[in-house]
């Protein structure tokens, strides 16, 4: 039996004069690219040139649609109607899907970002708003959500290919949701754990939660953060990690 | 011979709350709707439902890229760069692609709004820009410019098919561009003068000029303006009596 | 004894090329503006011309802040800080004090707008942030809020005057808020029913409930509609109701 | 005889997660701040922290207006009307004022970001308005403009007080305007010539151009920058520079 797994990582969330992330190196580590599309960050230069490091790297593209909040980060709830929200995201997949068309590319996939991930994530109405914009664009998509979530649910009803999603700096609950960041043990900040964590995840389909006991968890891909001091560090690590435990780490189209 | 020509109207310029434009009822006067698609007009719920109409009607459907300058409707000059040109062009392009692949239809052309298209009427390297982008995201899209202007040469240059723009309430100078609206002569407030100047450009390719010498001009497409009091009458008169001059009033992509 | 009230309306919610309301003839009737400051609606040039307009009628001018959503216009609930809450709230205050001071005015009250006045309702935290932005930036400036909602508690806690507004048009719950407006019965359609109604609150301070026995309510400010078509019709046969039935309509800053 | 001058930097140039110079270290060396006001650059947050800051290191607090152009960070040309200018100048300054005034400060003076900087200084009509918001807000304030400038000459003409501003690390030309930065030489680079520029432009009242002739300059403020890795070092240095050669280097209010 062999093991494989997705690595993706949020990138493109420069603004005009603003920079973020270390969108080009660490490129080198991940296979998939959650590219901002400018409502909560991104902008079109910066999605152009994303899209273009991305396709030399080869790394799957996908839209990362947010709440249209540049100043929140995308990261602040909108009481939105799922017509907005499958508004939003058809908009933006468009968007980016310009960039990648105009470069000869080809959309692998679709996450939702910020509090529109989270909202996502425990109300079925909007995940399936999310998941029927990405099927009405093109069906062929892959839609990424947290493991076990409704926005994957949404995603299988409509038969569309759904990545489950699974974080490995942060602790889980015995529901299997994120401990909220507003708790202490939220953040997993040891290296080791964090990648014997995901390891686990992918070889043995389990997670042990804050209360020390395993529950089931699928990983189809491992989120990795691109900014702070230390991503690119942790991004090799993982990465190295992952393949010296028997596990392909490759865009998760090429095994989905 | 046959004479054959679009009417072309921008639409889709509501914004949240805010109302714009007759654009359900003027659509059954059109052949073409250029759409506003979110940067100087136009949101995200105004894209979907805009597009829905215009399939529904059977009209050609065209995005309607602009500055982003909401609050001045994109009709005031911003130096921007050939590349800024370029990025802004791809990335509404492809989000009004978004809505009009969701709801599977076609995009037919794609024409710059207000102060884009003013500035790339005599601007060789920004009308470059506009049609490359155009041309990157689908060469079988057809561009729309001003009658002669920088960016119908820029789209014949590449390849890309062309629509030759006219205007049939605003007088000409000798040198085949528009009077600027700052001069008093620059409108034509009669119905009839104006209905006579479009169905003179079409069948003899000629216009008349503020100086009253004829000049010769090209009329693939005529744009309606879709606000104001007089607007719906004048589609209709427009409309009827270029087919009672033997013009056949047909969207673009039917006769080029 | 001598009853007295304030008719407010919202205002200045045009946007660039959109027009929304008619501020002008409104404020014949209206004694306080609420005028828009850029974050829901308004723009610099709105907020200018409708500060002129309203020191030129002696109404009593007010900052309305909003949330920072103009395709939402400021009517979906954003989960922001109070941290937050505070600062867009001196932003607005601010912003709209540039235009009142360099036409020699004196800025009133101040009232939030939507989602913003609605969440504060029911937040203490919220609502203390509000009246603290009010207070930090002019201790006499006046707080309307919901009659008897966290709002008015917030800003009576630091010392401020405060307006406890009541609706002519909507309902009320057995615990004096609003009958949400998903409900059939949110809205009172007929004019003599909404003047009646005010009128009692004004002289009886008490309304009848959805459920049909009286509450206590507070009425120092009453806001009507400037939108839809008949709103001057509304705004003059309250204002003359209301004076008919012995009560004085008067800007608040003149007898709180 | 006795030289004094002022030294600004522009600042609270982050917006929402963005971070942008390095703000709270910088003001340890100026005597002025620009602050940033939402249009360009900026956010409500960062503008009450920036005014924070400013206070309490005794620094003198300027609005900063800018084009609305955030994307742009308010450096591109918008072909905006007097009126347009004024609007926004009096909307940004009293923005900002909200914070000053909420903290118990006092605004200093005004200076015009980016392309409203430039486009102002030759242009009067332009000039003029800015002048003209800044005059009706409050006659008290310092209006900063390119030496010599038409945004200099238009304050002056009201009554304000203006404040030439001189740049240490450009170069000029004959006619006293800065050599465009497409031009090769229109920086300077070297630390000591930029100092050695300051000094006498101070303490001689000239410069010489790149065409190596002196030419009559005034300098109250010297603008040095905040971004960049040197920034810190080199706004140390030529602070110190300046005392060491008998100069004052205190906030402009101080001594015009």
């Amino acid at each position: 039996m062999t093991f494989k797994v997705d690595l993706n990582c949020d990138m493109g969330e420069s603004f005009g004069a603003y920079t973020m992330g270390h969108d080009e190196d660490i490129l080198d580590f991940v296979t998939s690219a959650n590219i901002a599309c400018g409502f909560h960050a991104g902008d079109p230069a910066t999605m152009r040139k994303t899209v273009k490091m991305a396709l030399e790297k080869n790394v799957g593209i996908g839209a990362h649609p947010g709440l249209q909040d540049l100043v929140g980060f995308g990261r602040r709830n909108i009481s939105l109607s799922p017509q907005e929200a499958y508004d939003l995201t058809v908009y933006q997949i468009g968007a980016l899907s310009g960039f990648v068309q105009s470069q000869g590319g080809k959309l692998q996939h679709v996450k939702a970002h910020g509090a529109l991930y989270n909202m996502a994530a425990k109300n079925a109405a909007l995940s399936e708003a999310i998941a029927e914009a990405v099927y009405d664009i093109n069906p062929e998509l892959i839609l990424f959500g947290l493991s076990g979530s409704e926005l994957v649910k949404a995603g299988e009803k409509l038969g569309l290919r759904t990545a489950n999603e699974v974080f490995s700096d942060r602790t889980y609950q015995p529901d299997g949701t994120l401990t909220p960041r507003t708790q202490p043990n939220a953040l997993i900040t040891d290296t080791g754990t964090a990648i014997n964590q995901v390891i686990r995840m992918v070889k043995e389909q389990k997670v042990a939660t804050v209360e020390e006991q395993d529950i089931a968890i699928q990983a189809e891909t491992i989120c990795i953060h691109g900014d702070g001091v230390t991503a690119l560090d942790f991004a090799e690590a993982i990465s190295k990690s992952l393949k010296d435990a028997g596990i392909g780490v490759m865009k998760v189209e090429d095994f989905l």
